[in-house]
């Protein structure tokens, strides 16, 4: 039987609330800490206030020796209508599983440029709340062109990130990323990469990247905690220099030891 | 008992779906063909295929001879994890209502403009998604101000719409209010004045409004389905001229006249 919840709950209604994804292994949440604080920072910044240890619970309980994707999600509760003041009563918690395997870490990613625009002005542009929808309409622009994923701009034409993932750029020996200022996610495979990079000798910068500045690159890649590292292959018909960068696999190879994904399956 | 859906359902789990809100009075949805309409256009829009007739019953079930809001939320239903492709079964369909009273009418508003900017650039700028987050925060940010609702402004700084309305300014005899493209939604009440007004020998404009237009119009107020026509009389503390205008005193007992708002109360 599925789970339920109410028709009233401000998730459902008006996406009030924001989610967090990662991967069990062997009943371990990779990066588990960082994770449920990042859910429930973004959580207690909209006013919700999560527990940690119901939080931390309903994780435990959910997670089984299977590798799997780990979904929670916090809303504000069900409440009346009306967007504010938001009376309710305890924030609804919610994971769910899905089965994980090592074939999503193989495939490098064709991309499309997505029409629609991300709004680094907007005050949830660095939180992953339940509003996807503008990532849907990309990632179906991206099925129609026969690719796998779309890169979305922000407003000034700038890279945000992927419908799915952070962007990185290898150039010589220096890793650009987008600052969370552009409108990207936090993520926690961003984080991880960052700190990792300049154990590895690589330079390290947040910057803002315009779609050239991919085109021109060793190697553009993209992060998440589902796909951990995944290189782009191509952008806009064009091919990226990516499948050709041998600085760029000897990079993937020992990020992913360092995250530790080999070592765990 | 409080109606549920699935913890999978992709209008919880994405915001994957748009919603409508009308406004019943004597068991009669007011502009119901409208309503539904827009409802439908926007679905499809987004690939749902909400059907008008499933649509039209479930409204037609939940209306009674009791003044009522109605709430029609239509999303692409439950799946798997992933953006895209998005294999669903059929889309979800709910119907709420809560009760109306003509006491929503009579409050002028006094506003406030929101920190965070609505994206004119979004692919879902002229729909009603059930991504409200951003203006939740906008609403968050009125009650600390303790006003009533707040002002969004776009990207470029230009007047979008309220949290729940559309903004019309009075100046000489002009009525002025943003075209879609500066990323307000097409509100049901919003065309009816745009429709009425000629009648009452107002010329309509849509055009692009700077804050500085509102606050040096005759008057400036909000539209949408639930609140008529809601006069405006404070921006971020400056006294707007609304409330000792007598052309929209008049005006607004015409256009609620018009609306039909008065007979059928």
């Amino acid at each position: 039987m599925t789970a339920t919840i109410s028709v009233e709950d401000r998730g459902f209604t008006l996406g009030d609330g924001v989610f967090d994804t990662a991967v069990a292994l062997n009943g371990i949440v990779l990066e588990r800490e960082r994770h449920v604080g990042r859910l429930l920072a973004a959580a207690h910044s909209l006013g919700i206030a999560a527990l940690r240890a119901r939080v931390e619970a309903a994780i435990d309980d959910a997670v089984t020796p299977e590798p799997a994707i780990v979904r929670t999600t916090v809303t504000r509760g069900s409440a009346a209508r009306g967007l504010w003041p938001a009376s309710t009563g305890e924030p609804t918690l919610v994971v769910t599983t899905s089965p994980w395997s090592p074939a999503l870490l193989g495939q490098p990613a064709r991309l499309v440029t997505a029409t629609g625009r991300r709004n680094e002005f907007s005050p949830t542009a660095n939180l992953k709340t339940l509003g996807y929808l503008d990532h849907i309409l990309a990632a179906r622009e991206a099925a129609a062109a026969g690719v796998d994923d779309a890169l979305i701009l922000n407003t000034q034409g700038r890279v945000a990130c992927t419908t799915i993932a952070n962007v990185f750029a290898l150039t010589g020996g220096t890793l650009r990323t987008p600052p969370l200022s552009e409108g990207c996610l936090p993520g926690i495979m961003r984080a991880r990469v960052m700190e990792i990079a300049p154990e590895l000798g690589l330079a390290v910068e947040e910057r803002g990247l315009a779609p050239g500045d991919l085109k021109g690159a060793d190697a553009v890649f993209l992060t998440n905690s589902v796909r951990f590292l995944r290189p782009a292959t191509e952008l806009d018909g064009a091919l990226l220099a990516t499948a050709s960068c041998e600085a760029f696999a000897a990079l993937r190879h020992d990020l992913l030891a360092e995250v530790g994904i080999e070592e765990k399956l």
